[in-house]
This record gives C-alpha cells, structure tokens and sequence, in this order.
C-alpha cells in the first residue's frame, strides 16, 4: 500500500503527534491543515514528558523497547531542529533518570529491569541508598536502592507544545478548529462541513477509534491524574535528575522542570472517558512523593489535573495506512513524546509512498485485524 | 463620639462584611461607594461558610460566644431579606452540625466544649459513635464519640457573596474597582486620586492595618488552606449536616453543599501573607477528611484554594469609630460570614450616630490603646 498524491495533508489531532507530524510535513512542503478544536490541551497538556524507554523496559516488550530507543536518540536533534523552526526552547532536559525503590518488592523490579537491559547488552548502574543521596541529597532515608540510568531524558511537554505550534504555525500549517467527526479517503467530516484532503492522518489520541472503523474498539483511555508541583523559597531544592521507581509496587515521578517546578505523577485506572482528579488519586501521589522525596511538603500545589492515556492491547502504537488516504498515527499509550521523533520519521516516510522500515512493521494496524 | 452626616459613606473592602455593610447602608438611604480593585476574592471566597458559634466556644472567650450567638439568631432574618433584594438564593443552609472526635485527646476536647456550654445553659447532646453514624452513615468507623448542635449553621459562601453583590447593586452601591491606600477623616486615598466621603468605613481583612494608625499591626493574617470537593456519581452521598471536629488534635471541617459540593477546611498557618496552596496542607486535609469520611477519596478535586483570616490578638473582631469619619468593621478571624449581621446592625447604628449596645463595645478598637 503505498500514497497517493500527498499535496494537501489533513492532520486530525494537535497533541505532540499532531502537531509534530504537522509541523513536519509542512517543512517537506506539504500543504497542512490541522484539525483540532483546542490544539494542545488533552493528554499531551497533562502529561509528565519523561524519555524514557529503559526505565519502561519489560521482558515480552522488546519491540516497543527498540522503538523508544529508537526514538529518544532521535530527540537531541529533533529538539535542536525544534528550538531552530519555533525560535524559542524546546524543553528538553538531558539530566538522565534515577530509578528508585522502597521495599523488597520494589527492589525486585529493580533488578528486573536491570537483568533484562544486561540480558539486551544495555547495562546500567546499581546504586545503593547511600549512592543515590549523594547524587539527590533530596531522596527520603525509605529510598533504600535504585539504577542510574543517564540515558533517559525528559522534557518540559508545555514548553514543547508551544514550540510546536509556532513551528507549524511558521511552516505554513493552516489551524482549523473545529472538531472531526469521521476519517474517509478524501475528506474529515466535520459538524457542518467537510475539509477535502489527499492523505488524512488520525493522531486524535483516545478518540481515534471514534473516527475510522479499522480503529474502532483498538484504543481504549487509560486515566492518569498528574499533579504540578512549585518549590517555595523555604523548601529543600528538588532533584536535577528524574527520579521514578516502583513505591510500594506503585508507579510513582519526580519530573524536574527548568523554573523549580515538579511534575508528579502518575496514576493509572482504567475507568472509562473519566478526567476527574480524585480525592484518592491525590492522596496517593502526594503520599508516594513525600516517601521519595520528605522535602516535597513544604512545596507548592500549583495544579492537579487529569488525562487519558490512548493504550492499545500490546502497548505499540498504531502507525500506518488504515486504506488508501487515510493514515493512523495514534495509540502511544504513556510514550507519546517520546515516541514523537520515530513516528514522525514514519509518516513521513510512508507520505513519501515509501515501504515503512522493518521496525515500523510492529506498529502496523493490519496487526488489529481490522479492515484494511 | 457620634458619627457626623452620613450621606456619603465609602466602604474599603469587597468582602462579606463590606458588600453586607454597603448594601444595607444603601438601603437605609445612605449614597455609598464600595472600594475593592476584585470584590469578592479575598478571604470570603476561600471561606467554608460555617456559622457555628457553640461547636467554636471555648472557655475564656465568652464575649465571642455572645457575639456569635447573637449574630447566628440574626442569620434567618438577613438571609431572607438577601434573598430578596438579590432575587436569588443566600445560600443559607439549615441542617445543624456534628461535632465529632477520634481519639481520646480529641473526646476530651468535645467534653471541654460540652462542659462549657451546658454551664451557659445552652445544652447539646452527646452521641456515640453508632448514634452518629445513624445521622449520618457516611461517618467512618474511626470517629468514636461526638456531640449534636442542632443550632450550628452553614451558608455557601460564594452563593452569599454572589446575591450580596447583587443586592448592593440593586441598591444602588457604587462600585469603586481601585485598591485604597490609606484612610483619613473625609476621604480614602487611591493610586492617583481621593475619594472624598462623610464616613469611611475600613472592611479591608488584612489589609485593613495599612490603611489607617489606629490598626496598625492590629491584625494579623493566618493562613487557611481549604479544598472543593464534588460527589462523583458513584460515590456515597455527603453528610447532610456539616460535620466538623479535632482529628487527632488537628481541625477538620466537611461542610456540605446543595450542589453535591463539600468544603474541605482548614489548616492554620500564622506565616506572613502567603496564599499558595502546600503539599502538606493537602496531605493533611485529605487524611483527615478520610479518616471521618473514608467514602470521600472517591470524591473529585475541584479546587483548592488558601487564604487569610484577619485575626486580633484577642479573637474578637474591631468595630467602633477609630476617629470622627472613619469605622472600623474588621478583624473577624474565622467569623466572617457569622458574624456579619451583627456587624451590620452595629455599623448602621453607629452611621445613625447611636451610642454602641453593651454587646459591640467588646470590640470597640479603643481596647488596642490606639490613636483614638
């Protein structure tokens, strides 16, 4: 299956997939619209911006390991390229990770992790309390063990998002906002109108499946509530690096960001289109973050909000033709930024009418089973 | 010393107080000014809203018990005519209060304040654990003891402070959006003019020490951190009643809304004029509400807020001339919204140029050995 006439582009969607496959496109010489009606204000607004495809990594999870790789060595340079095209920073933070653990369960997945990165010849460093205080003087007497893992990065997502709307803006992508209703080859249907296309891209997140049958059903909304921390003049400084691990057996984040403020996430219920933050998703956060870092009290609670992971059966995304004209790039699960640069190289390799590369394969549609 | 004509009275401070004097001046045939750059978002919009003199009685404070009690009888009647003059709700809410304890210290309390009101003759009843949860079954199993006040009120502040501007509008109150500087016999003082006046009344919360000597240093702010909390469908229901008490020593509100709402209040911080919102004052609220409430972690966060309770040293609020001209009706510390029909009553009659009741010469300013 290869493109037609790739002209006009139609991108349904302005979280970071959107707006980066927009944005680059235009740059090829594409004329681009972009179909949203609030670019930039769904999961990808919420979302904590960490690169981070080791410290995810799981055995039975090679291909989307291989993917994140992929991608986060794709990321210095798609940042730089960012900064150069939007004239302004692109909010990555190169400090690396710390993964940390509490009890002896944690500790366990620690080492899960660890002997399956050795096992791909990617080793990392164990570290014992004591060597993670030194290098985070922030984490709590509880972080009893953790790895170093310099490799995965983060990124300031709002920061990101801004630059990625000034450099579609400036690559000539025109913004239509209004809310897509279908996907076909040819047009997005909207409330009242239709805008005609040669190639149509669906990067709409948890509303994919709303708007082509091949993906129907294949995303389903995976809530996380974030909560946005600034540190007061009085408290302890935070850590330079991302700190994150298992606290008790649950997920837990510390994403540092340039002007004192803390991401904090993230929870994870499967509970329907729900973006509520919950009294106990909160408590939970707030409880788990003063575990790893005690100093995290006399910090302020800036926000608390809420967003809907696209998560798909074998946590790969979904890229490639659904049919002639109509593309998906949607379902990155928690890794929609930092699987941003790979996809957009994806897209823009399959505009181009070319075969997608072997790696691209495991990301295929076709593998729903659906109707293509 | 008696107030000279009261034609134009201009009232420093867009609050609870402020907006009710204002509005009731301008009925009674007076011309005023409101003075407040944003009224209605200081301390009365983060309030909780309770008016609960008994559950708040200590011994020692007798002369605020009066106060209070007198000002709550008057609560109906305000409300009602509120109501009127805005065309909308007050807001009012009639369902009593529970006083409830945890541990043992905090049983000890409720008995201290039990003791003490039934020494006035003023009699509440005692309830266990079991009798309260037959109240109201959201209680969890940890609240072991409280008592009943039937007597205790609630009003949604925000409601109030919505029909209050409407009242004073329809009244005929002129709404000055500038912050005054200072205050002087016939005028108050803005960035770059005068307003000039026969009576000023300062209404200003904490701010209300920089606007004239005889206040300086007279209030201090402490800091309150309140949480907005909504019933999501599938969660219980709320209490009917507000349901308030020591928590392990520490105070903890829950103050029921006709919306499905819950106020959650309040920490108590004496820390300069700070108004952000810390992770541990979250912490603590949402453990404590948790422990009275456990149903309430599946509530949604709405919003969380902080803001300043102008208090004296003495607990009781400053009403009374601070010289010929200028009146002070300030310093209500967590007895804003209770105390503010008492408030009126006392500020018209001094307009009038009455001699002030035994009851307001409690909080004449004279005690503070000022200027006057």
């Amino acid at each position: 299956m290869s493109g037609k006439s790739t002209d006009h582009v139609a991108v349904v969607g302005g979280g970071v997939v959107g707006l980066s496959v927009a944005w680059r496109a235009a740059a090829a010489g594409n004329r681009v619209s972009l179909v949203d009606p609030a670019p930039a204000s769904g999961a990808s607004h919420v979302a904590g911006g960490m690169l981070a495809p080791l410290a995810e990594a799981w055995p039975g999870e090679e291909e989307l390991l291989e993917l994140g790789t992929t991608s986060l060595d794709l990321w210095p340079g798609f940042a730089d390229e960012l900064a150069r095209a939007a004239g302004m920073p692109s909010g990555l933070r190169t400090d690396g990770t710390l993964m940390i653990g509490i009890d002896g369960a944690d500790r366990g997945e620690l080492d899960t992790v660890a002997g399956h990165l050795a096992g791909l010849g990617r080793s990392v460093t164990r570290l014992t309390g004591r060597e993670l205080r030194k290098r985070e003087p922030a984490l709590g007497p509880a972080v009893r063990g953790g790895l170093e893992i310099p490799g995965d990065l983060a990124v300031d997502n709002r920061l990101a998002l801004t630059a990625l709307r000034a450099a579609a803006e400036a690559a000539g992508v025109e913004f239509v906002a209004e809310r897509a209703e279908r996907v076909r080859p040819g047009a997005v249907e909207l409330a009242d109108s239709e805008l005609e296309c040669d190639v149509a891209v669906i990067s709409a997140g948890v509303r994919s499946g709303d708007l082509h049958p091949a993906l129907s059903g294949a995303i389903r909304p995976v809530k996380g509530e974030i909560l946005r921390l600034r540190r007061r003049a009085t408290a302890l400084p935070p850590p330079v690096r991302t700190v994150r691990g298992p606290v008790h057996g649950r997920p837990c984040y510390l994403v540092p960001r340039d002007d004192g403020g803390v991401v904090l996430g993230a929870t994870q219920y499967e509970v329907g289109f729900d973006t509520e933050v919950t009294v106990g998703g909160v408590r939970d956060l707030l409880s788990d973050a003063e575990t790893v870092m005690p100093g995290i009290a006399e910090y302020t609670l800036v926000e608390a909000t809420a967003g809907l992971r696209p998560s798909t059966a074998d946590n790969l995304p979904l890229i490639g033709w659904l049919e002639p004209g109509v593309l998906a790039a949607t379902g990155h699960h928690r890794g929609g930024f930092l699987l941003t640069p790979v996809t957009v190289e994806a897209v823009l390799a399959l505009l181009r009418g070319e075969e997608p590369g072997a790696l691209i394969k495991a990301t295929d549609p076709s593998r729903l089973g659906g109707q293509q």
